[in-house]
C-alpha cells in the first residue's frame, strides 16, 4: 500500500549523529512530516484530555489529528470510549463541535444514529437486505491512567503502556486528577515543527528567556553535584538542597514515592516522572510561589507545600502537579511548521472560581511561558528552515532533548524497519514492546 | 508530454467497487484533483453561463477554471463565441472583468488588439516579416441549447452533444429561456471535492436537512410504487399521484413532453430531464408554493402551476424551471477541497423587481438551500479525509448518486485507458461517442 | 545529494526557442521555482542593500530568500561583512529586525554571543571540550561597487564580478551614492514570477501604462535611427537627438563616461550600462521633468540637468541616477507566483526633507510606476498559468528582455550541465567566468 521509504530518508535515518540537532529535513519536510504522523503519531499512545473534561456519561470531546478526527466519550458504564469521527455511511464528519453532551451520536447528513459504544441503532429508508451490524463506527484504543486520557490509532497498540502505568499511577494517583475539574484550557499554535515544541520543552538552559516561570525554578540545571555548580550558582544550588531535604521528608510522610524515573529512550512509551522541590515560597506556579488555588487537590495530602511532580511522556506531552492545581500539556502537530499546544488547568472538582482561586493568577505564568516559548520554537523554525543550518550540539544541560530526539529516531528507526549506520549506537531494543512495527527490509 | 498514470492510481480506477462512494483519494487528493481537471473538466462540456447574460453583440462574460480562463462572447452576427483569455504577445490574461460589453479585446500590457471573432487587428511597432493573421487568439468549442452556453475545452469535443440537444430542447425550449433576463446570479465556495458537490446535488435522501425547500417536494425518493411507501408517507404519496395526474393533462395540452429520460450514466455527456409535480400550491420555489414571479416566462405557457422541468448533465450541471423562473447551477473545481456554485434565476425579460417579483422572495428558498448543501458538503469532506473513512453503502433513493459516480469512473476509464477490473461491470460503451480520447494502453 | 535533473526538465531548458517568451513551467511551475533559486539566486551575485542603510560600524540589514536569512553588517574595520542569521548551536534565527544597530549579535535562544565578524565570543554551561572556535557564523560572500552591496550565496562566486566593478565604478562612482543618505524604501510584493517582473523592467513597449513616468522618457524604443522611425515619433526623435547632443557636451566636460555598454547575456554577471538624455525639464523622475531635491548627490557635479545613468545587472537590480538622486530596485522570488520588488531612493546625506525636498514629490512618480508594473506582471502570470499559453514573438524593443531571456536560459544550461538542443545558438560560453558550477553530464 504505501511507497517504500526514499533512499535518501533511509540514508538520513539510519545516519543520525547523536549529541546534535537534527538535519533540517526532520524538522521542514512535508514527507518527514507524513512519516511522523504515520510512524509516530499514528503508532504511540498520544494524551489527549483529562477524564476531568468528560465527568459524565455522554460527555464527549473531539480531538482532531491532522486530517483524523476522533471522539472521546464516556460511555454509560462510566468507562471512556474513542471512535473515527466519521459516518459509515458516506463518510461525514459526525461531531464538529470541540466538546459537548450527548446521548447518541446522530449524522447531521443523512441521520444515521449512532450509541455511545459506536452501534448503528438507526438508518431510514434502506433496502430489507440492509444489515445495520456492518455498520459500527471504528474504535479507537482508549486507556486512561490516574485521570489523563491516551487514545492509539494503531490496529495493534504498544503493550508497554500497562509497565509505565504500573510505574506512573503511585506518583500520580495521591493528586486525585481524576476527580479534579477543568479551571482553563488554553490553545495555542506555534510556528514551528512538533519536536522542535517537544525540545524546548525538555530543557531549561533557555529558561532565562522565561522571567516569570524563573522564579520558582532553581536554575541549576546541567549539575548535578556542588563540585561542578559555579560560583555564581553556588547558593541556589544550596537553598535547593536544603529545600529537597525538607520536602522529601514530607514526600516520605505521605508515603509520596519521588524517586527520578528516567526511561525517556528506553522504551516505546518512553517517559520521564520526577518530584522536585520549588524556590521561594515553593507551592504553586505563581510570581511568588504561593498557592493559586487556596482549596487543594484533595484532602488526603493536606500539605501547601509539596514541590511538583513532573512527568513527560513521549511523544506528546508533559505535565506538573503541585498541591492546589494539575497543568496538563499536549502537542499535536498541524503542518510541518505548525504545532498546537494544549495547556490544561485542573484544580479541586469543589474549588469556586473568585473565591478559592482568582483564574489570572492560577495561569498568568504559564500563559506568559507558553507565548515565551511559541516565540522560541518560531525562531528555531525559521533557522532551521535555513539551508545555511547545520546541527550543532547538545550541552550538559540538554539532556532530556538528546533523549528526546533519540527517542524518536529510535522509534521512526523501528518502525519503518530502518537500521543505525553503526551497529551499536542505538541505545534500546524497543522491538520486543512494539506492536504493529513495520517489517525490517 | 503527461507523465504515465501512477500504478496505484492506475489500480484505484480498475477496482472501483459499485453500490457505494468512492475511495479517499478521489475526493482529496491534490493527483487525483489534476486528473478530474485534465481529464474530467478539459474534455467534457460544460454548462458556464445562460444566453440571458450576454443578450447583445460585444457582450461577454469571463469563465475561470482554475488557471484557465475563458473569455465567452457574443459576435455580431449574434453566435456565441468563446476564446481563451490569454494575448498571444507574451500570454497577458486580457479581460479581467467577470463580465461586461466591449467593441474589441484590448490587452492592457502592449496593446494588442482583437476583435470578437479572436483576430487579431493591431499589435504597434512590429517589423515589417510580422503576420498579424498567425496570432489569433486561441478559440474554444462552443454550443448553444435552449438558451444555455456549454463550452469544450478539448481539441476535439464529445460529438454526442447533439443527440443530447436533440432529445432535451423539447422539454427546455417552450420555456423561452434564451429570452429571459438574470434577476441575480450568486456565487458560493462549498468547502469540499466538486464530487461531493454533485452527488450532494443528485439525492434528496437529506432534504430533511432542507426544511425549506421541502415545502414543495414530495419527500418520496426511494419509492417507486404504493407497495413499498412505509405507513407514514402514504398520504403524501398519495397527493403526488394525483397531483402527477392533473399536471399531466396540462402537459399534453401543451404539447409539453414529460418522460423521465434517464441517460446519466450511458454517454459521454450523461444527462437526465424528467417533469416533476411539486406541494402545496405547486408553482414555484416558495415557501408556499406559489409565484416567485407574477410575469410568466412566456407568454405561450400561461400556466401558474406548471411543476418543474428538472435536468442534470455530467459533469457539472443541473437546473429548474417552473412557470415564473429557471433556476441554473453550474459547478467549477477551485482545488480538490474547493468548489465554486454558481446559481441564476432567469425571469422574464420584462419582467420588473418590485413590480412583478422581489428578489428576495424569488430567491430566498435556494439560497438558504445552498448554504445548507454547502455545509454537507464540507462535512462530507472533512469525515472522507480521515484515514479511517471507508466507502459506504449507497441506499435505494441514492440512485442518481450511483450513476454520477458510475458516469465518472467510466469517463475517466475511457479518457485514461484504464480497464475495469473485472471486465463487463462497465454499464456502457462510452468510446464511440468520445473524441479526444487517450489511446488504450 | 541533489535528485539528478527531470527528463522533461532536461528537455525543456534544451529546447528553448530564441526571440520568444519562455514555455509555461519555466515562470509557473514550483520545481522550475525551486531551479530558480538553487541555480540562479544560489549562485550568482545579488545587490542586496545600499551601504548607505548601514553607514556606522555594527549597522546591518537582514536580507531574507524564501527560507535563507543574511545579515549584511558594517564592521568596526567599517567593511561591510555577510553572515548566515543562523546560530550555530540549535540553529535559532539569530536577528529578526529588517534592520538595526548592535554590537554583537546575541541569540535570543540560549544567549550564544557572536561578534561582527561572526566569532562565538560567548556561549554557558558548556563541558570544557566544548571548543568556541568551531562555531563561528557561516560567512557569505560579499562585495560593494560604488556603494551598492552585492552578496553570494555560493562556495565560489563568480569571478567576473571585478571585471563588472571595473566597467561601471566609472559610471557610477561620480555620483557619491556610498556618502548618499536613504530618503525612502519600500517593498511591494508582485503577483508574479520573478522573471515577469524582470522582463517588464527590461522593456518599455508597455510605458503608454506609465503616463507620469512616460513626461520624462523619449518613446522611441525599438528604434535606432531617423530612418525607421514612423512620422508621428519624428518630433520626439528630434528632440531625443539634440538633448543627447547637449548632454554629451556635458558629460565630457566632466568627464563622465556615457558609452552604452550591452554586456547583458555575454557573461555571468550580465550587465547593461548607459547614460541617457531625459525629456521635459530633463533633470529628476518628477511629472515635469524638474529637480526633486535641491541639494545635487554631489558637489563635484553642480549641474542639475545631467540625465541619467541606467544600470542592469543580471539577475536582480537595476538603478537610475540622476543629478539630485539615485533610485535602486531589487527582486527576491518568494514563491512561483510571488516577488518581492524594493525601492530605495537616495539623496545627498546632508539633504533635509522638507527643506531641500518633499518626500512625496520625490517618490511619487516611481511609487505610481511601481504598481503598474505590480499590475502588468499579475496579468502576464495569471495568462501564463493557463494551459492556452503560448510563448509568444518578442518585437524589435524588446531587446533586453530577449538578452534577460538568454542569459537566463543559457546560466541554467551552464550551472545545470545542460547543452542547448541545436549546438552553436548558445550566444555566450560563460563557462570560463563560472565558479562552482555543476559538471557538465
Amino acid at each position: 500500500m504505501l511507497a517504500p521509504l526514499r533512499p535518501d530518508h533511509r540514508e538520513l535515518l539510519a545516519a543520525r549523529e547523536t549529541g546534535r540537532s537534527l538535519p533540517a529535513p526532520f524538522y521542514v519536510s512535508p514527507e518527514w512530516f507524513q512519516h511522523d504522523v504515520d510512524e509516530v503519531f499514528s503508532k504511540q499512545w498520544l494524551f489527549v484530555a483529562a477524564e476531568a473534561e468528560i465527568p459524565e456519561p455522554g460527555d464527549f470531546v473531539t480531538v482532531n489529528f491532522g486530517t483524523q478526527s476522533v471522539i472521546v466519550i464516556r460511555a454509560d458504564d462510566n468507562t471512556v470510549r474513542a471512535h473515527h469521527n466519521v459516518c459509515r455511511h458516506r463518510g461525514a464528519r459526525l461531531i464538529t463541535e470541540p466538546r459537548g453532551a450527548t446521548g447518541t451520536i446522530v449524522c447531521t447528513y443523512h441521520s444515521w444514529t449512532y450509541d455511545a459504544d459506536g452501534h448503528l441503532t438507526y438508518a431510514d429508508a434502506q433496502d430489507s437486505g440492509f444489515d445495520r451490524k456492518c455498520f459500527t463506527l471504528r474504535s479507537v484504543h482508549v486507556r486512561t491512567i490516574a485521570g489523563l486520557v491516551f487514545i492509539c490509532l494503531a490496529d495493534e497498540a504498544p503493550t508497554d503502556i500497562d509497565e509505565v502505568a504500573e510505574i506512573v499511577e503511585p506518583y500520580l494517583a495521591p493528586h486525585n486528577l481524576a476527580q479534579a475539574k477543568v479551571a482553563k484550557q488554553t490553545d495555542i499554535v506555534e510556528n514551528g515543527n512538533w519536536k522542535l515544541t517537544m525540545e524546548n520543552n525538555r530543557e531549561c538552559y533557555h529558561c532565562n528567556g522565561h522571567p516569570e516561570l524563573l522564579n520558582v525554578f532553581f536554575p541549576i540545571w546541567g549539575y548535578s553535584s556542588t563540585d561542578t555548580v559555579p560560583d555564581r550558582l553556588a547558593p541556589v544550588f544550596n537553598r535547593y538542597r536544603i529545600s529537597t531535604a525538607e520536602l522529601t521528608e514530607v514526600w516520605d510522610r505521605y508515603g509520596l514515592p519521588h524517586r527520578n524515573i528516567f526511561q525517556l529512550d528506553t522504551r516505546p512509551t518512553g517517559f520521564h516522572i520526577e518530584r522536585e522541590a520549588m524556590d521561594l515560597a515553593g507551592e504553586s506556579f505563581t510570581l511568588d510561589g504561593s498557592l493559586a488555588c487556596a482549596k487543594l487537590l484533595t484532602d488526603d495530602l493536606p500539605e501547601r507545600k509539596l514541590g511538583r511532580v513532573s512527568m513527560h511522556l513521549q511523544p506528546n506531552m508533559w505535565l506538573h502537579i503541585t498541591s492546589d492545581h494539575g497543568l496538563l500539556f499536549s502537542v499535536i502537530p498541524i503542518a510541518p511548521d505548525k504545532t498546537l499546544v494544549r495547556t490544561t488547568w485542573l484544580v479541586h472538582r469543589d474549588a469556586v472560581e473568585g473565591v478559592d482561586y482568582d483564574l489570572n493568577r492560577l495561569t498568568n505564568v504559564w500563559e506568559i511561558t507558553n507565548q515565551q516559548d511559541a516565540d522560541f520554537v518560531a525562531l528555531a523554525h525559521q533557522g532551521i528552515s535555513s539551508p545555511a543550518y547545520l546541527p550543532g550540539p547538545y550541552g550538559p544541560s540538554e539532556v532530556l532533548v538528546e533523549a528526546f530526539v533519540n527517542w524518536y529516531i529510535t522509534t521512526l528507526r523501528t518502525n519503518m524497519g530502518v537500521a543505525a549506520a553503526e551497529p551499536g549506537t542505538a541505545p534500546m531494543d524497543m522491538g520486543s514492546h512494539m506492536a504493529g512495527k513495520a517489517a525490517a527490509s
